[in-house]
């Protein structure tokens, strides 16, 4: 029922995307872009819940109460965090600029930035490169790339998908891009996901299935426990697919378009991780039988932020006792003799005691680039799901050099 | 008033030390020993709070309830964790052997294990090194350093101290070992620490005074935020040095011992911090101006744990932006414009907006081996102090590398 279609944020009817330079990056990489309906959207958006929170957030906090979005404008390079009030003009400046070639209103402006922190908006670049954004907005695959380009920063990979559902008679399309790659603990949000969507969709409903779909994507990922100031992901619905308006009484397309969503999310969340600074290898997470599914997460988030476990996968070594130890430590009652760990299926750790002697083809395993680690708690029925990758040398090597 | 003397845990009066190599480590190194006092002590213990708990910290709870220990038998190279029925019973067969040596009984024996998880003992390697043990016994400067060499495993220096005070009319010595230096997050206590003492002290008091020194020593370190399953601090006092009984109601002498515990205590995290796997840097955080202690506390130990923070001062770059963001996502309301925020004395952020230009000196600051990060809330009148130092790819050497 969902397929993959190319195209990103622009493959769902009705919407376009444009990119520039405008020298906040170097190399003339895009620092620049603009996404935009042919028709005013449906919105919904999810922010950090950092104290410290970047001029862009509030800003688009405001105005994202009204439901009513015409466009994104985001910029790479600079996070304009800690700028004090000039970056909150700055911030207002930027929606104004966009609605102003777009001719709507500022007011229905989203406002994303992430880069640097405690620098202000070189402000005469942003305007002019919001001009020239405004003149190459077009929804060919190249702009679908570029847009993905544009918010990337340590990124290496463009992160960007599109899927199709049909409800009832019609197409529906979903489309969305992200970015990640250091500063990534999101708890509520992760750094910028756009997510673009031709729905008919009730604004209720759009909210409360972005909020589903986050808890089980973005806030299950880690790649360095540090919430970053930026987070943020939105999604515009255009209602341009002429489906059937999507309500919560309509249970059975409410429940594919959650779906379709979710795999949008867990994929945009998935491509984080694997991008994640200095990553490896790809690391998904699962608790079992825990009594909460509080309890589970906490339990998962415990080892994928420990980085005795990420270093143990980096060097390809199956050292289940920092696993445990680091579910020991979550802050959650657990009984030692009813827990099960396997990794990539091969159960190392029962009943208290390690399986002895170690599964000859566990060393194997551990040399793959996709580790599956599997955590029975023997306490209740309640399971969780999250992803994380290593931690190498490449991380440290990226993060002590890259200087303020 | 506190005067620091050579001889570690034997600086107290009637305190003597052995160690041996039985074989659980390579290269011949110490990695059994044991401190006993010529007369049964008081004593107290904190142990870790991980729910994967190692068997002699289940033996050693046990027996610690009756405050009347004689001595403490401690091997490295082999954690007993996650070892079963089979753990706790060698556990048991260790303070036995240890009792019969000494001519005391084992449940007057503590039992400290620090080393790989989830391998059994080997225990005939082990009987035959306490035998060895015995025989070794002494009080030399020798044994001093010895037994602190006994208990250490990815540690590069030993670690130990003694300080002597005066209560009234007698000389009062405290000493201390103690190890690290990965899965360092105490919380409630260290890897190992043991403390001798020849105070005359009621069994009370001595619990009391260990429980605050601990509260703001070991449990405010992190080397990489991973909590121990064998974290484990004793104190034995045996009352040999004579001094007027130390109580509740000895207010003066209670305040003299405690500060010398605590400097003993402190003067351990801050050794253990520094011997952290990988350190390059010696980084002491202080939060001030916090609503509660427990606020400040949170904070201090979200930046000491953020790898952005750590690897930022690796890279010896004052990114403020990662410390002042690390606060943000510690869970505590900030108000972003009362903000201060020094590096080695330089103010580098206030009222919400980084001081620019930066500080002249800042950089050569950041070169020198000890930081100290300084954050001003201005919420309140509480504060904390937490220690931690930075990653490097050292780290990850170490942790990619120890093979299971």
């Amino acid at each position: 029922m969902i397929e993959e279609v190319p195209g990103g944020v622009i493959a769902p009817k009705g919407f376009v995307a444009g990119s520039a330079h405008c020298g906040l990056k170097s190399n003339n990489k895009y620092d620049i872009g603009i996404i935009t309906s042919e028709t005013p959207c449906k919105a919904a958006a999810l922010f950090t819940t950092n104290q410290i929170v970047a001029a862009p957030i509030t800003y688009s906090q405001k105005i994202i109460k009204s439901g009513n979005i015409h466009a994104i404008v985001v910029n790479s390079g600079n996070a304009n965090a800690c700028t004090g009030k000039r970056g909150y003009k700055d911030a207002e400046t930027m929606a104004h600029l966009t609605a102003k070639q777009l001719n709507t209103t500022p007011d229905k402006v989203l406002v994303a930035s992430t880069g640097i922190i405690g620098r202000p908006l070189p402000m005469k670049k942003i305007t002019a490169g919001i001009c020239k954004v405004a003149d190459s907005l077009g929804n060919n695959l190249t702009h679908a790339t570029n847009i993905a380009k544009t918010i990337m920063t340590t990124d290496l990979v463009p992160k960007h998908i599109a899927v199709k559902i049909p409800i009832a008679t019609k197409e529906v399309t979903i489309g969305a891009i992200a970015k990640g790659s250091g500063m990534i603990s999101p708890k509520m949000a992760t750094m910028i996901c756009i997510i673009t969507t031709d729905a008919e969709i009730s604004l209720n409903t759009l909210r409360s299935c972005l909020k589903d779909s986050v808890e089980e994507s973005f806030n299950q990922i880690t790649v360095d426990g540090h919430m970053s100031t930026n987070d943020m992901v939105a999604i515009l619905a255009n209602g341009m697919a002429g489906n059937k308006n999507i309500t919560f009484s309509t249970k059975k397309e409410l429940a594919l378009f959650q779906k379709a969503l979710d795999h949008v999310t867990q994929l945009m969340a998935a491509a984080i991780v694997k991008d994640g600074e200095g990553a490896t290898k790809f690391i998904q997470i699962e608790v079992h039988e825990a009594k909460s599914t509080r309890d589970a997460k906490k339990i998962a988030r415990s080892i994928a932020e420990s980085p005795l476990v990420k270093t143990a996968i980096h060097g390809e070594d199956p050292n289940w006792g920092r696993i445990v130890s680091a579910a020991g430590y979550a802050g959650i009652r657990l009984d030692e003799s009813r827990i099960k760990l396997s990794i990539n299926k091969i159960v190392i750790f029962r009943n208290g005691l390690p399986v002895t002697p170690a599964p000859g083809n566990l060393n194997n395993e551990m040399k793959k680039n996709e580790i599956l680690i599997q955590l029975s708690l023997g306490l209740g029925k309640k399971r969780t799901t999250m992803w994380t990758c290593d931690l190498s040398k490449e991380y440290i090597t990226i993060n002590a050099d890259y200087h303020t």
